[in-house]
């Protein structure tokens, strides 16, 4: 039985956006419009790839993809809330995202900030109701983790310093302090979290979290090749937007071969990495080879 | 011995502020802006309520402020999330906080946005943190109550609500709604906190969620009433600022006497909510009576 990757992303997907209906606050509950919001932008057309994570990481140790989905679904909300903020005009100020009108272009800027505080909040009430399939000592280990890689220490983190370095000259070390922390967190978090849930031992957390770390680190340089060679149809905006507002880029500071060249040698890490686990990790392994093809 | 409230709010707030200066982010450490505007708004002048609310309910069953300090911080940091977020332009669009510029306008909107969104997220980080003297059980459920408290479920929701009805004729059902929400659950949520990490057991629990219910909701008719009849120099924003945005307020819908008399059995209805207890909720008792007594 050969894997195929793309059934397998398929099937995730849909588990998780039938899961994501469930767990998100009801559009005829009040405050309805909020919910609108909430549900607009989380039910948009997305891969899925921090919940995939999550789940792929339980079936590496054998555990299935329901007993980690209530987690899988606050990656999601973690993702979507920081998509949220990030398109607001006193950020990025961008119109389209996913190919649809940014959550502030429908809804208003107020709303647009709530939904988004609104789905942090859920995403933890979520993790917090993840009963595991290890201890309660396995849940609020995962709580931790991923309220760190939202926050200062990750995501937001990350965010303050792109932010900051836009039109500015930007040390290599500071590029990879960006993309560690803005996008790198939260992927490595949702590995970790899905391994954590599943019952890893200390030597497969550490395993899964090099893993997160080379898919984190060659997701980003595969976005920013992206940016600059991709296919708008297929990024969900426009190519060039990073070059346009002057952000600190891999091919900017190495070039596109030598940035080629680095997401691959991530690739190579994070399978390393993945060196003891049997069969039941090759959705991972896939993953990790996919996230620098997406390009071709 | 008689219990002196201001002696032990102000010993209460003291070691609250020494907690926080300690577990925010440091400001030398990157990204350095962004903990300064967080350490700016946390660190403000203010009468940390929700904090003293969680300790004051530990210590009504005997267990000592030190063991639910980083859920107190929490409380805090979740409070001034909401505050730094409200004033925001496309929000309330307030220029003074506590008698000191708003976040936005010291370190601009984008930065203001993200010091919110990491004090949410820190708030979590600190609960998760939290080792009860109770149990990880235990933990697990202040981490639901207060993420259900912060969002759509609680004080998010409020907000939209209330953003929804300015301008608007308000029903008594949504004007409590609205104020059970937005300033309720948090309020509530403080105590129960407290309680749950002290070891509460079921009835102590139900007790403690009544007087928070009680406190919460006499918590914001005496905000209201302080808006009609206040000192501006005590409530830290200018008196009126309810009826110049139209909000939904008590003395609008029922009158100022009435929304006295209201606030008053609110009082009365957490008193007895206590009857169960000896001494130690004392100080929860004289809050009680504070909270409406501070517009004298």
């Amino acid at each position: 039985m050969t894997f195929v990757l793309q059934q397998y992303l398929a099937s995730r997907r849909e588990a998780v956006e039938i899961a994501l209906n469930e767990v998100l606050p009801p559009q005829n509950v009040r405050p309805e419009r909020l919910h609108e919001a909430i549900r607009y932008s989380v039910l948009a057309p997305g891969k899925r790839l921090r919940p995939t994570l999550v789940i792929a990481a339980a079936e590496a140790l054998g555990v299935s993809a329901d007993v980690v989905m209530p987690t899988a679904c606050a990656l999601e909300c973690i993702h979507v809330f920081s998509l949220i903020h990030d398109d607001l005009p006193c950020m990025d100020n961008d119109d389209y995202r996913r190919g649809r009108l940014t959550n502030h272009k429908v809804y208003g800027e107020a709303m647009a900030l709530l939904a988004g505080d609104a789905l942090l909040a859920l995403a933890f009430e979520l993790i917090a109701s993840n009963i595991s399939c290890a201890s309660t000592e396995s849940v609020l280990k995962t709580l931790k983790l991923l309220s760190h890689a939202s926050g200062t220490w990750g995501m937001v983190g990350g965010q303050v310093v792109d932010m900051e370095s836009q039109g500015q000259e930007v040390s290599s070390e500071t590029l990879q302090y960006i993309h560690a922390c803005k996008t790198g967190a939260l992927i490595k978090g949702s590995v970790e979290a899905g391994a954590i849930l599943a019952g890893a031992d200390p030597d497969q957390q550490l395993a899964f979290r090099k893993y997160g770390n080379h898919i984190g680190l060659a997701f980003q340089i595969a976005d920013d090749i992206l940016d600059v060679v991709g296919d708008e149809a297929v990024i969900g905006k426009p190519v060039g937007s990073d070059q346009e507002r002057d952000k600190a880029t891999f091919p900017r500071l190495f070039g596109l071969d030598e940035s080629r060249r680095k997401a691959n040698a991530e690739v190579e890490g994070a399978l390393d990495a993945l060196s003891v686990f049997d069969h039941k990790a090759d959705p991972l392994r896939a993953i990790a080879r996919y996230i620098v093809d997406r390009e071709l």
